[in-house]
C-alpha cells in the first residue's frame, strides 16, 4: 500500500506545527514511475525512469552480499557497506593478536588486501524477469501438492536455464504472496576483500547499548573489493585475479544535507509481513515473538555463562552472541511497539472492509479458507517454534545438512530440494569448512542439552517421536542424569567435530550414513523420515497457499486500487527503492529527536570504555575541531548519523543512501526503536531509519585513519 | 550579573537556528526600572514600576512560607503553593488511616479545613527599607569581633523596633555579602490551614524517579487559606478566626502560553553562590559536596533498614528521607553539571581581571586577604561537617537547643543571639512539639551510632575534644561495644522523649541543666563550653569578612559596570523577581526537550506503580479527553508542566509565574538536572525552571477532584 499520511507533531518546541509526512513502501524500480509526482514532490531530480534500469546508474552499482546490501564506489571495483554487515567476515579473520575487529584494518595498497573467505559473495543484479505466466500456467485443476510440486519444478528449471550463463546465480522471487514471480539474474563475484574497516570502537560506537538507538554516532562502514579472473570473469580466489572494473560506480557527494531534503535508500530489504491477516499478527505478537525471545535470550545468557573464562570460546561466539543480542533487543522494542499500536485493530477493520466490499461486487470471500490455513499451522506452532531449536546445535545441525544431501544427490538435479541442488553444493561446503571457527564441542553440547530441556516441556501431543525416542524422553519428563550420560557420549564419540572427516561426508551415500555408528550420524538418520513427513505436510499447505494468497492479495490490491492506494510488495530480498526525507521524531512527550547527531556528541557519550572507547586519536580530532570540509555549518561539527523516515528493514543494511540527484549521501544502517514492529506496520509518526552521513565516514578515513588513497580513489580530495 | 549570552542551538530540527536567550538573576525588586528596555523586550506588557511596588497587585499577592513561596489568590485568603511545600504539614496531619499524602484532601467547605500545625506561617511583605547606613556606620575602626557584634546589636534593636508593631516578623537582610542591608517588615499569619491537596500520586507524580528531571508531568500543587483574628489581626490558630482578605490577590489566567512567551517569576529565592571565589568553588565541588552527598545517602540507606518492618516508624522519617533524596540527586546534578562546566576556570579568569582593573584604578588587590579568610576556614573543614551530623540526632539536638536557652534567657533580649531571642521562643516550642511526629527512638539512636562512627574517623587533629571524652573516642579508635552500651544506658535513661518533661525543660535555669542526670542533657552541657569556643571563632571570622566581602563586591560591581553589566545580589529569602520566556533545551546531541509536556505524556508514562501510578478516574479523564476549554490547540491536550530559561533556586518552590500582564499562569516547582550547579553558575543553554501549568491545575481542581467550589472562589468557571 501507498500511504501518506500526516503524521502527529514531531516538534511541538516551535509554535507552527509543519505536516511532516512520511513515506511508506519498499517500492520495485519499475513501479516508481507511477509514483513521480509524489516522487518529485519529495525532491527528486532525476527522472524516476533512471532508477527503472537495473543496468543504469545508479541502480547498477547496488549490489547484493546476501543478507545485506553494498555499493560500488570506484571503477575498481570498491565497495561499501556497514561494518555489521562484514562482522563475520573480520570475525573469521581474526586472531587474539590480530583482532580486526577490535583494532580495524587498513590495506595501504592493493596486495596488503585480505581474502574474506569462502562464502563471501558480491552478487550484482542484471536482469530482472516477470516470469508469472511460465510459473504459474495451468495451476487451477491441480491438487495442492501437485501445485507445490508443479511451481517448484517450473522455478528450479528456470534457475538452471538462467545460471547455465557461467558466473551467475538466478533465483525465481514470489511476490504478493506467489501472485506474481520474477526471475532474478546476478553476476556472482565470489573473490571478495577487506580492504578498509574501521576500529571496532568505531564501527560498533555504542554497542549493544545504542544498537536500535537514537540518538546515535555510530561508523557503521567498511570497504570490500571485488575481484575476478584475468578475463573479467567471477573466478574463485587468487593471487592472479584483479579488481572488478563495474560499469557504474556512485558519486560520493560531500555537499551537504538538511532536514527536510529528498533521500532514497536502494537495496535488498529482507522480509516485511505488511500483508499478514490479523489472526497470523496476533499469534506472532501474543505468542510466536515472546516465546522466541525468552528461547534467545537465554541461549545467550547460557553462551556468557560456558565461554566465561574461556577467550578462545567466546571469540568463537561472539557472532552468534552479537546476533541473538540483536535479535532480542529487536524483538522487545516489536513487542512494545505492538503494545501501544493499534496494528491489530487495523488489520480486523480493513479485513471486515475487504470482505465487505467483494462482498458487494458478488465475489465470494477471499479470507474464509486462508483463514482455515492459517489455524492449522497454528496447532502445531510449539513442536515447530521449539525443535528447531535443537537442530541449531552444530553437530547435529551439520549431520543433518550432510545426510539429507546424500539422498537428495540420488535425484536429478532439477528435483533436488532448493538449497541442496549442486549450484548449492559449494556453499555448504563452505559453511561445513567455516564451522571451526565459530564452533566449540563444549559450548555445543550445552547449548544441545538446554535445547532439548526446553523442547522436553512443551505439550506432549507436539512432540517429534524420533527425538523423545533418542533422548529417552517419555512425555515432559527427563531424566538429566540419563540425558548428561548420553550426551557426554555423544560428543567423546562423534568425529563431526574434525574438519577433514566432516568435509568427507560430503561425498557419502545414504547407506553410509546409515551404517555409521557416529552418534550425530545416528541421530540425523533417525530423524529424517519425520522430518520429511513434516515437510510434505508443510508443502502441501504450502500448495493451499499458492492457491489462496493470490486470490487475497489480488481482491486488496483491487479494493485499496478502488481507493486510490498503490500497493508495494512485501520485502523479498529483491532490489527495491524507498523514498523520503531527512527528519526526526518524538518519541515520548516533550521530547524530540532531531535528525543530525555530531562529532560533538562523541565527545559526550565517550567514556573511555567498551562501547563508548572512541580510538584517542579520534577525541582528539574532534576536540582539535580538525574538520575540514566535512562540517556541516549549520551544525557547527560534522554530522555522524541521521534519521530519514523512509521504509527499510534488515537486507537494508549497508544500502546506499542517495540524494535527490542519486549520488551517494550515506549508508542506511539501523532503524529505531520504537518502530521495530514495523516489519508488521509502518507508523509515519516513528518509523525512521537511521544512517551513517557519508560526511562522517570521509571524515573518519581522513582525519582519523589517514585512507587517503581510496578518498582520492573514490574521487574524493583528502581535506584534513 | 546581568547577562545575556546566545545559546548553542536547541532545534536543530528545523533548518533554521533560532538565537535563544535566557536571562540570569533573581532581582530585587526596585532594581527592574533599570532593566526596563530587556524587559519589554522579552515581551512584559506592564510597566516595572509597578513591580517595585511591594503594597501593590501583582507584589502584595506573593507570600513567604518560610522556605518556599505561595500567592493569595482568592479575596478571601485562598492561597496556593506547591504540594511538595506542604509535605511536611500533609505528613504531620496523616495517619494510617487518613492519609493526607496518599489520598489527598479536600475541604468541601472551610469548617472541614485542617489546620496546618503549630509552627505554619503565611509571611506578606509589608515593607522593605534600606538600614545600610545604621547598621554600617562607625565601622571603621573596630576589631573584627567588635564589628560582628557591633552589626548584630544593630540588627537586633530594628528587628526589635520593626517588631513592636504586633503581628509582624522582621528581619535585618544582607545583600552583597554585608554591602548593603535592607529591613524587611512581614505580616506573620499563624493559622493556616489545608484547604485542599490532590492526592499523592498526583502531587508528587513520578517521585524520585522524574524529581529534577524532564519531562515531567507533576501536579506539583497544594491550596492554604489564611485565617486571622475576628479583628483581621494575626492570632493563634482558634475556631473563632476568620478567613485573612488580603489587599491584593492573584488573577488566575487560562488564555494559554506559547513557547517564547514572557513569564516571571516573583519569590523568595533562599540562597545562590554566584559570587563566591574559586577556592571557594573549589572546596565545595572538589571536597564538601561529595563528602556530603555520601553522609546523607548514607543516612538515608540507614533509615530504610532501620525501619523496614516499622510502618510507623517509616511514616514518621518520610519527610527527612524525602528531603535526603532531594539533596542527594541535587548534589549528584550539580556535581554532574560541575564536571562538565567551566565555572572554575571563568571564575578564576574573572578574579584576575578584577585584580589588574583595580590595579589599573590605582587600588589594592579587593581579594588578596578574603582569600585568607576563606584558607582558614578551610583548614578545619572536617570537623564543621561532620560534627554536626551528630548533632542531627534529634534528642541531642534538642538537649542542646535547650540549655542554650537557658543561658541565653539570662541576657538581656536584645544581646541574645539571633535564634533564641524572646520572638523565636514560640517557633523553639512549637519545633519541640512537633517532634513526636517525626522522631522514634530506635531510629534516632542508629543515627547517632552512625554519625558518631563517621566523625570519629576525621582527621584527629580536628576532632571536638568534648564528644571525644563522652563517646570515649581516643583518635580515630573507636570500642564498638562500649558505644553500643553506652547509647543503649542513654536512650534508657533519658527521659527527653517525653514531650511534657521535654518541654518543662523551656523554663529551667542552666543550674538545673548542670545538675540533671539525664545522659543527653549531661552531654549538652558538656559540649557548651567549646562549640561557645568554636562559635566565637567563626564570629570573629565573620567579622573580618563583614570587612572584607564589602569591599570585593563593591569591587566586583564597579568592574562590571565598567563593562556595562548590572549586578543582582546572591539570593538571601528575600522577595525577588525573575523573568525569562518560555523555552525547551537541548540537553545532549540531537535531542530536544520542548517547553510543554501534557496530558497525554501521563498515559505514556502510567505503569500503575509507585511513583506512576496516577488516580484511575484521572486516567479516565484523559482517555476520554475530558479536557473541557483548559486544553491547548496546538498541543491537542492539556499542558501539564512548562520550562522557562528564567532564574531561580530553592526557596522560590511554589512561587506565582506570571505572564506579561502580571496574572498567575503556574507555580514554579523544580530545576532541571543538566542546571543543578545553578546555584553556583546559570548556564543560559541549559538551566531552566520547571513550572506546573495553571491549566493543568485547573484541570486537575475540575475535572478530577471536583473542586469547584474553590474554582469559583478564584474567579474560574468551571468548564468540564
Amino acid at each position: 500500500m501507498k500511504r501518506i499520511a500526516l503524521s502527529v507533531s514531531v516538534l511541538l518546541s516551535v509554535t507552527f506545527v509543519p505536516a511532516v509526512v512520511a513515506d511508506e513502501g519498499m517500492w520495485q524500480p519499475h513501479q516508481l514511475q507511477g509514483l513521480r509526482q509524489q516522487l518529485e514532490e519529495r525532491g527528486l531530480e532525476i527522472h524516476p525512469e533512471k532508477l527503472a534500469d537495473l543496468t543504469a546508474h545508479p541502480m547498477n552499482a547496488v549490489i547484493n552480499l546476501g543478507g545485506c546490501t553494498a555499493s560500488f564506489v570506484s571503477p575498481e571495483g570498491l565497495a561499501v557497506t556497514n561494518h555489521h554487515c562484514a562482522y563475520r567476515v573480520l570475525q573469521y579473520n581474526s586472531t587474539e593478536e590480530n583482532n580486526l575487529l577490535r583494532d580495524g584494518f587498513l590495506a595501504r595498497e592493493k596486495s596488503q588486501e585480505i581474502f574474506a573467505g569462502p562464502g563471501s559473495r558480491i552478487l550484482v543484479t542484471v536482469a530482472v524477469d516477470d516470469v508469472t505466466a511460465a510459473v504459474r500456467k495451468g495451476l487451477g485443476g491441480m491438487s495442492p501438492r501437485e501445485r507445490y510440486d508443479a511451481i517448484e519444478k517450473r522455478r528450479k528449471e528456470l534457475i538452471a536455464e538462467c545460471e547455465s550463463d557461467p558466473g551467475h546465480r538466478c533465483r525465481v522471487a514470489a511476490f504478493h504472496g506467489s501472485l506474481q514471480y520474477y526471475l532474478i539474474k546476478a553476476l556472482e563475484i565470489r573473490d571478495v576483500r577487506i580492504v578498509y574497516a574501521p576500529a571496532g570502537s568505531v564501527g560498533r560506537y555504542g554497542g549493544d547499548v545504542d544498537n536500535w538507538m537514537w540518538p546515535r554516532h555510530t561508523g557503521d562502514f567498511t570497504f570490500y573489493r571485488a575481484y575476478v579472473g584475468a578475463d573479467g570473469k567471477p573466478a574463485d580466489h587468487s593471487d592472479d585475479n584483479v579488481p572488478f572494473r563495474p560499469e557504474h560506480y556512485l558519486k560520493v557527494s560531500d555537499a551537504g544535507l538538511e532536514p527536510g531534503d529528498y533521500v532514497m535508500v536502494t537495496g535488498y530489504p529482507g522480509r516485511t509481513n505488511r500483508h499478514r491477516l490479523a489472526a497470523e499478527v496476533e499469534n506472532e505478537f501474543g505468542w510466536r515473538y515472546p516465546r522466541r525471545q525468552a528461547l534467545m535470550q537465554a541461549m545467550m545468557d547460557l553462551i556468557g555463562e560456558v565461554t566465561e573464562g574461556h577467550p578462545d570460546d567466546a571469540i568463537k561466539y561472539a557472532g552468534t552472541v552479537a546476533g541473538l543480542s540483536n535479535t532480542v533487543k529487536n524483538y522487545s522494542g516489536m513487542l512494545d511497539g505492538f503494545a501501544k499500536s493499534d496494528i491489530l485493530e487495523r488489520k480486523r477493520r480493513v479485513e471486515e472492509q475487504l470482505v465487505k466490499w467483494t462482498a458487494g461486487m458478488g465475489q465470494s470471500d477471499p479470507l474464509a479458507s486462508l483463514r482455515e490455513v492459517v489455524a492449522e499451522a497454528q496447532a502445531v506452532r510449539e513442536r515447530d517454534l521449539y525443535s528447531p531449536f535443537v537442530r541449531r546445535a552444530a553437530l547435529l545441525g551439520s549431520a543433518g545438512t550432510l545426510y539429507r544431501l546424500s539422498h537428495e544427490k540420488e535425484k536429478p538435479d532439477a528435483e533436488r530440494e532448493p538449497g541442496y541442488q549442486e549450484r548449492d553444493w559449494r556453499r555448504i561446503k563452505e559453511r561445513l569448512t567455516r564451522l571451526d571457527r565459530t564452533f566449540s564441542p563444549r559450548v555445543d553440547r550445552a547449548l544441545l542439552r538446554w535445547a532439548i530441556l526446553e523442547y522436553a516441556a512443551i505439550s506432549a501431543g507436539q512432540h517429534v517421536a524420533a527425538l523423545d525416542e533418542w533422548f529417552g524422553l517419555r512425555g515432559n519428563a527427563v531424566d538429566e542424569s540419563a540425558l548428561d550420560a548420553l550426551l557426554g557420549e555423544m560428543y567423546a564419540k562423534t568425529q563431526l567435530g574434525d574438519q577433514a572427516k566432516r568435509l568427507a561426508w560430503l561425498e557419502a551415500t545414504p547407506k553410509k550414513f546409515e551404517e555409521s555408528d557416529d552418534p550425530f550420524i545416528q541421530l540425523a538418520v533417525k530423524l529424517y523420515p519425520g522430518d520429511r513427513e513434516r515437510e510434505a505436510e508443510q508443502e502441501e499447505r504450502l500448495g493451499r497457499l499458492q492457491e489462496l494468497q493470490p486470490l487475497y492479495m489480488k481482491a486488496m490490491i483491487a479494493f485499496l486500487d478502488s481507493r486510490g492506494e498503490s500497493v508495494y510488495p512485501d520485502a523479498n530480498s529483491t532490489l527495491r527503492v524507498s523514498y523520503g526525507t531527512v527528519q526526526g521524531y518524538s518519541p515520548r512527550d516533550a521530547l524530540t529527536y532531531t535528525p543530525f547527531t555530531t562529532l560533538a556528541g562523541i565527545l559526550e557519550k565517550d567514556t573511555g570504555e567498551d562501547p563508548f572507547d572512541s580510538p584517542p586519536e579520534l577525541l582528539t580530532a574532534i576536540r582539535e575541531r580538525r574538520f575540514g570540509r566535512y562540517a556541516d555549518p549549520s551544525l557547527d561539527s560534522v554530522p555522524v548519523n541521521f534519521l530519514a523516515d523512509l521504509d527499510i528493514t534488515g537486507g537494508n543494511s549497508g544500502s546506499p543512501t542517495l540524494n535527490a540527484r542519486g549520488e551517494l549521501i550515506g549508508l542506511v544502517f539501523d532503524g529505531n526503536y520504537e518502530a521495530m514492529a514495523s516489519d508488521w506496520v509502518f507508523m509515519p509518526e516513528i518509523t525512521r531509519s537511521i544512517h551513517v552521513d557519508i560526511r562522517a565516514v570521509l571524515w573518519f578515513m581522513d582525519a582519523v585513519d589517514e585512507a587517503d588513497h581510496l578518498l582520492t580513489e573514490m574521487g574524493v580530495t583528502p581535506a584534513v
